[in-house]
């Protein structure tokens, strides 16, 4: 493969079914990579480190933060996430497309350093169908469900400056989207005119 | 269906398989709409008028122009040649993409008057390739070919401007990547965010 791989951040809203989606999108596709994030709390029971995430020290997070060697990070509750820029950069180099599921202010955070990556925010079908999904789950009381749907507002309000927006009305249909904007993006005239230019 | 139409303008050097690409990319699609253009010259045998062309009188034409009902339009030793817009949009409002097969100076008179038009251009995987080709049609002298190559370079080197480049190895991977792009291309903030407001 002599192309060089893109990155794309995919964001949404509890409930949506993004990670359903992103389960699908990944099937068969060894030209993907899924970004891992870092974190300094501990590994939860069955968590596999450089799988689930890449567990480290909050010592180490800090130089790495000093070492600019993230894409984006935050802190919650005390506890450090971030995108380690080195395994998005070698799978990118090794022409592979590096997906990144994270939030609308992690995304802005990439955007920033590097304006190519190119933003997909996923959407409810309709409101009604987010909370019926999210009352599906049955993980959350009517209060907190309420609470999501709020956010999943507030959030599509601030995702206006996303590239693109799949609607997840079914998983193959959105899977599509996503496959469609992944090779469209390849297409582009920057990465195309070197490709033309060079033979 | 309740979704609008988009314009895509497919342009590409003599050779390159254009005509071969967009006749596999219709088939079976009845939501794509493939523009038609107007023009002064008489039909030559076998062409139907408002298939091959919309067949109109030099006066006529000229109404056309002062009534702005040219999406594009182009002289050529004094025959004309243009796009009207009734077509494309009546394909539009019926929810159609419309494909619009034109050169370059017609795809930048639509752009400015309809700056959300989608432009593509059709490269070929090599200059090596494209003369391969131009040889194998069989249609031209040397000198011809010579001089269609070095009109392919001019007009790759004009095409900057072009949001998509497809390049036609494969009329296969062609019509895979020209369909990911109109796809991608629904997935567009301003369409989504009607859609999901509406809901």
């Amino acid at each position: 493969m002599n192309r060089r791989g893109k990155t794309f951040i995919v964001s949404g809203p509890s409930g949506v079914g993004k990670s359903t989606v992103l389960r699908a999108l990944f099937q068969g596709r060894d030209d993907l990579y899924f970004s891992v994030s870092a974190t300094t709390r501990p590994p939860r029971e069955g968590e596999v480190d450089g799988k689930d995430y890449h567990f480290i020290t909050a010592d180490r997070f800090r130089s790495m933060i000093e070492e600019d060697a993230f894409l984006e990070y935050a802190e919650y509750v005390s506890t450090f996430y971030g995108t380690p820029k080195k395994y998005v950069d070698e799978a990118m180099d090794a022409g592979k497309d590096a997906i990144l599921d994270i939030e609308i202010q992690g995304a802005a955070q990439v955007s920033a350093k590097r304006p190519d990556t190119v933003r997909i925010f996923i959407a409810p079908p309709s409101w009604e169908e987010l909370e019926r999904r999210l009352t599906a789950r049955g993980t959350d009381t009517p209060e907190k469900i309420q609470k999501r749907l709020l956010r999943a507002k507030v959030e599509l309000d601030s995702a206006s400056g996303y590239d693109y927006f799949v609607i997840n009305d079914t998983v193959e249909q959105a899977v599509e989207e996503l496959r469609a904007i992944l090779l469209a993006e390849h297409c582009r005239p920057a990465e195309r005119m070197d490709l033309i230019c060079n033979r």
